[in-house]
């Protein structure tokens, strides 16, 4: 059995997209981070960085495995099955690269110009300026990527297209567009189509709507 | 033979690190960011996204792999040699989940706190609040794992506490200090006097002096 604890948020969106395409039965939970649910002491306990999301695998034998960070939940579940990251050598290492180049470049570019932009008590042009400049050049990064192969880390999809994807779809919060990326709208149309990523999108914006 | 291309940052010094501890040849070479060198065009066709570390490994059978992301370099050399990454179940996952807590939580707040304190323009007192106060609550986080255990992500050395330690090596320029964090010194404090952490910080402070 396994339990995700999550909202409708950017990095939570990874993990049922990838237990929906690996065919992985779970239980989706609500965590609210508008009420400041991720912060409440049970939580906490689950993961004292107060981050959604978080994975409770509870076959793995012995105590349940509580997992924390999208990203190393995605490498735990392809890992579990054998399945959305290559078994050796350089197509693995690329699934790494990417996972690592979302993880310290779109993350916290896409989520500092959402806040700099909608979230914080006033308007800063240089704050502005940095993080949506930066969301901007990291798109075009991939958007390069992805006009040589099919996928961001090769010609086959993986946890790494998962990755990138949950800020993709998140987008409009940060002020950035695929108008000026054809290699990444073509990519990321192509994967909001597919059956496993319909699901997961509908369930988990279901999350805020309770 | 590999090829680490470096300079003395937070992320470069994980590599070379690294391979001292497993015990592996490479040779360093300095990419001056100061003076631009990571934008240079020969730069850039080893890493489009424009940053250091890249290490090159030509045995690995075909092409030789040019990688970058330094977690995933960690994670590359790491399954290479079967060290420093322990094979299967909780124990794998609390170091991949360590590398992407590294990796998206303190690596920004440290950069960004550095940055709008020496590097912006003009002092932006929001900004350096945000910033310099994730900083402070990360590394309490990370304090508190320590409190409990040897090393960040269990009682065994990893290549999450290298990865750890690079931007905690440089957080002068950060503004964080280690006076509140007692585990956090006492790990650190353990970590800087090992050999293969010694001759790594000698020979990536080279790359500067240069």
């Amino acid at each position: 059995m396994i339990d995700v604890y999550a909202f409708a948020t950017p990095n939570s969106i990874k993990v049922p997209i990838a237990l929906e395409e690996l065919g992985l039965d779970y239980t989706l939970h609500s965590i609210n981070i508008m009420a400041g649910g991720q912060k409440d002491p049970a939580f906490l306990a689950l993961n004292p960085n107060g981050k959604v999301p978080v994975l409770i695998d509870h076959d793995i034998g012995g105590d349940p495995l509580v997992l924390s960070e999208s990203a190393a939940i995605l490498i735990y579940l392809a890992e579990k099955t054998g399945k959305l990251l290559p078994l050796s050598g350089a197509p693995r290492a690329r699934v790494f690269e990417q996972l690592f180049f979302h993880g310290t470049a779109m993350g916290p570019a896409f989520g500092n110009a959402g806040y700099f932009q909608k979230a914080a008590p006033e308007q800063i042009p240089l704050a502005i300026a940095r993080f949506l400049g930066e969301a901007n050049r990291v798109i075009g990064v991939l958007d390069a990527q992805l006009a040589k192969q099919k996928f961001v880390a090769g010609d086959e999809l993986s946890i790494a297209d998962i990755a990138n994807f949950g800020w993709l779809w998140k987008r409009d919060f940060v002020g950035v567009g695929l108008g000026a990326t054809p290699n990444l709208a073509r990519w990321f149309s192509e994967l909001e189509v597919r059956p496993a990523f319909q699901t997961a999108i509908a369930k988990t914006n279901a999350l805020s709507a309770g």
